[in-house]
């Protein structure tokens, strides 16, 4: 099985073309999209989307990421194994949220012109380079026959949790598309709060700490923990992106209360 | 095979991690996207679209379908056995317009914790219920695994077809991306008629009737029988939606002429 | 292997419709999507699409489009077989630019009813007509079981590119989603070039002639080969189609400096 995660949209082929590369090296893989609509050149985007959806994959999935700036440039290209599953992308820390996760085993460079396709474009490694080397890997190659392992790769930039005395601060990771404003703050410790005291830029806010959307009043702003296991600030069936115009790396401070 | 219908986007990674769910569970399962465009809590468009796509897939499909503003709340989760198929979702109608379609045999409360994922989010029943059992579904197991019987169901809320003498009253169910306006008034009894005077909102018109978006001019308004069998309004080449400032749910007066 | 290219977006359930009607007839094709955010009846653009996918697809891929502002009309509906492949589609010019880089064999009016749904609707041939005959071929039926031969069909029209002296005309065949404007002109013959000059409309330009995006600085408009092997003027990590206000069918001129 093989994931695709990239910023190439839906309205062009390069999806397309990244699959017939896969399906004309490996017929039998079954491919799978997470997204495709990562904000362009958004790496921390990236990151995230593919380590909200990994670990629902099954063992030895290949995933594979193309948020890929410096597409061409002296950027290596790396397959990382986990204890798990497979990571294929480029080394500018895509991989990298996901791929901690699950426990790096080893990193190999991408350099063995054998898996590549004849021609490979300066300006489309997804399909030239990663595509390929992903259909082989499922098809059972094993990830050394692709370059040498390296150990120094490049790690994404996010804000780490601090705590000090009750106060949490983090971060915006990421707003989706109903405008629920996802933290990098986890949560099974605060399970017996009732309120949660937020400030969000200039914003002080005291939110009831609810267990779902629906507890709320429609148009209610709410905490919770969402479906990644974060805090969440969202809008019960309304928009708490527009509410409060936060974006991804806003910083966030939370005080829980009783 | 399982259809999944959403309000989700593509943007983020909750349909794929729905898929990665599923694939889990049953590695053979074919997934097949009906939308995850609905607009978001829009329970009416999702059974539509549901209803749509419905008749097109083989017997034993399994159509998975969240438009869930109730999640973690106390609405019920259902499985729904037709005649020919499987319907798994929230109990807040959006399955009943596609399943009445196929005949209704039984329903079932899905209520057995073996066929869950491990921790169950109060936020993402797709993901942590639904898909499970549409997975589980697929691979053979019986409904009557899942929970008890039940037999009350919400219905979804759609304006029926009203005639007198020769007026139709109905409703817009659907603007699809063309703008064209997919009335609920079903149409074999019309193939006579040359002319429909149509009332939407104040605008009165007469309008040619046609049998297909070619037959008129560009920048024409027409109306036809369109694919889903119900009449439309459209403009060839154009927007209709745009053109009349409609929205769904709105009502239609129609008269036909010879 | 089923690949579908249109402009039905996916926001509706046609894209869908079509996917239930193949699998209905070959439960185990494989369908994989090319875009449906083709501009709604833009032909050229669809064809563009098509041909930029289809050579990475393997050996027998059904390639099936669908952008048919004239469905339902005298226009007929084709089947091309070339030396690799097949395309099935509205006579409209949509499937040429890909059939032709592949070399035409034979082309086949699509007229036996044996191989439609029960009911075709005027109005989607896509699901009526095109899926039952693209799951037909992909399980193995031949292209003259479904109607004569022809031989005169539909070109889409596009520039020729111009030489004269050291000046190429062309034209912007595609604006991609990241904005990079993709022209007619290949360029195998300009790899000593350092820098292009180019004339947009009313715009005179001196740019670098670059391998990557990013060998420029971020913001800085440069003229590449991209990955379709066509002469591309881009914006490292900007948007080309916003900084020079150009849409696709806008003539380029372009001189090569060493």
């Amino acid at each position: 099985m093989i994931t695709l995660t990239s910023d190439f949209g839906l309205r062009d082929s390069y999806v397309a073309q990244m699959k017939g590369t896969i399906l004309s090296i490996n017929p039998k893989a079954t491919i799978v999209d997470i997204t495709h609509e990562v904000e362009k050149f958004n790496i921390r985007m990236g990151a995230f989307m593919l380590s909200s959806a990994a670990p629902f994959f099954p063992k030895y999935t290949v995933h594979l990421a193309v948020i890929d700036p410096g597409v061409g440039t002296e950027r290596r290209a790396i397959v990382i194994q986990t204890k798990q599953t497979f990571f294929v992308g480029p080394d500018n820390g895509v991989l990298m949220l996901a791929a901690k996760n699950q426990g790096i085993e080893h990193i190999y460079q991408l350099a063995n012109s054998n898996f590549r396709l004849p021609k490979v474009f300066n300006t489309f490694h997804g399909r030239d380079i990663f595509a390929p080397v992903a259909a082989y890997l499922d098809s059972g190659i094993v990830p050394s026959e692709f370059g040498l392992e390296i150990t120094e790769v490049v790690e994404p930039q996010f804000v780490s949790v601090n705590s000090k005395y009750d106060l949490l601060t983090g971060e915006i990771l990421h707003i989706d598309s109903f405008g629920n404003l996802i933290t990098n703050i986890t949560l099974q410790e605060a399970s017996f709060a009732n309120t949660v005291n937020v400030k969000l830029l200039n914003q002080k806010l005291t939110l009831p700490f609810c267990k779902t959307y629906g507890q709320a009043q429609p148009g209610q702003a709410i905490a919770l923990v969402g479906s990644h296991g974060f805090l969440e600030i969202a809008v019960n069936q309304g928009n708490a992106s527009d509410k409060f115009r936060i974006k991804p790396g806003d910083i966030i401070e939370v005080v829980f209360r009783v």
